[in-house]
């Protein structure tokens, strides 16, 4: 996937609007909450069997698929705005995320993976 | 950007730590809402002009590329889930965003661009 | 509860810090979002019945007693500021919820809990 | 206000519709956050002065007054299922509050008011 074709599409629907106003970083991580929020939405009463499951259904996919993208495009937007380049951002927190959990301590430890809640949990 | 391959890379590293039993769309969903709203944090005080100013200071950018990073993986990692194809998502997505807000009737427009709030504030 | 007696002391809080400043509308509704994540956050991993089940633990309890405190004082303090009288609106909309969904048609019926999700998922 | 008088409600409200089994605390948090979302998205676009001015606008503070009433809504209803009293929580958070912004070092210290953002932005 071409990012910075995509940044330079949205750019170039942002000023054909005269949207430009609106987009400063702000604003833009609020619009990309919003939009994730869209996402949890779907999601807020189902079951996680049932969370699984909804790839079965078109109508929702499509919807998900919907809200996704436009989290993709305010995420993508952003970076544009802050001269972030997406993919050296995403290799360096993926190195990281790989410090901060080594596989030695992590692994099926359902308690180190959310050490607030998990650890008192042990029972469950 | 090759999505695939660093959906691949995910994959491998919630494998290897036997966390894909936490990875339903439901969790990722939330985990992904998490994330977002390290962003919000980041910029919640902040004037419209101090948060285009964020990007002469190394610190905070730091701290929000990471940011970005991580919604960006669990991102691509719902998708994976969700077998969603991001590129053709964001593609169509946008071309209904275009027919949405046609430019003649939303350029320069503020009312258009946020209905519910701003028709009724003209006057600021 | 003397909500008004809270919002005076929050009032207070701020006024001697000089962070009235800081306390607009936009910024506030930004600081009860960022709230209520950390509420996500220490649920985001957990089974429906592990989400239950958290009542018996001390400490997470602890942790989730101060984000609910906190979340409720940016709610109160984003009244007060915008002159909400919070119990005549959740009177009003109580009133409001009541008739968008009747009993008679709503009684152990899933998909119009969430009738954009559960209307495809009869199967599960 | 009668908090124990609204949760009373609720739950009757709950409990006539058979949509306790949907009222676990992973969901009511996610839920939450669902509203919530839906008072940024009111102020996502506005400047600061706009988000001040929006009191004006008798419209716009009607939707906020429904968005308010149902984010207390579900935020009573999670102490009510985990068993927490409100006040109480809200009463020793701003006890640890006031501890941990200390007035002397914190008044009209915007560094101190948001650390993480504007040590490094002085010159904003």
């Amino acid at each position: 996937m071409d990012i910075k074709k995509y940044q330079e599409k949205v750019r170039h629907f942002v000023s054909e609007r005269d949207w430009e106003q609106f987009h400063n970083p702000k604003n833009l991580v609020m619009a990309l909450s919003v939009e994730v929020s869209e996402l949890v939405e779907i999601f807020q009463w189902l079951t996680l069997e049932q969370s699984n499951a909804i790839i079965q259904s078109k109508k929702e996919m499509k919807e998900i698929n919907d809200e996704v993208a436009d989290a993709f495009i305010y995420l993508i937007r952003l970076c544009d705005k802050l001269d972030i380049d997406l993919e050296k951002a995403v290799h360096e927190k993926m190195k990281t995320n790989g410090e901060k959990y080594p596989i030695s301590t992590s692994k099926g430890i359902a308690t180190k993976y959310n050490k607030k809640v998990r650890k008192n949990l042990k029972c469950i």
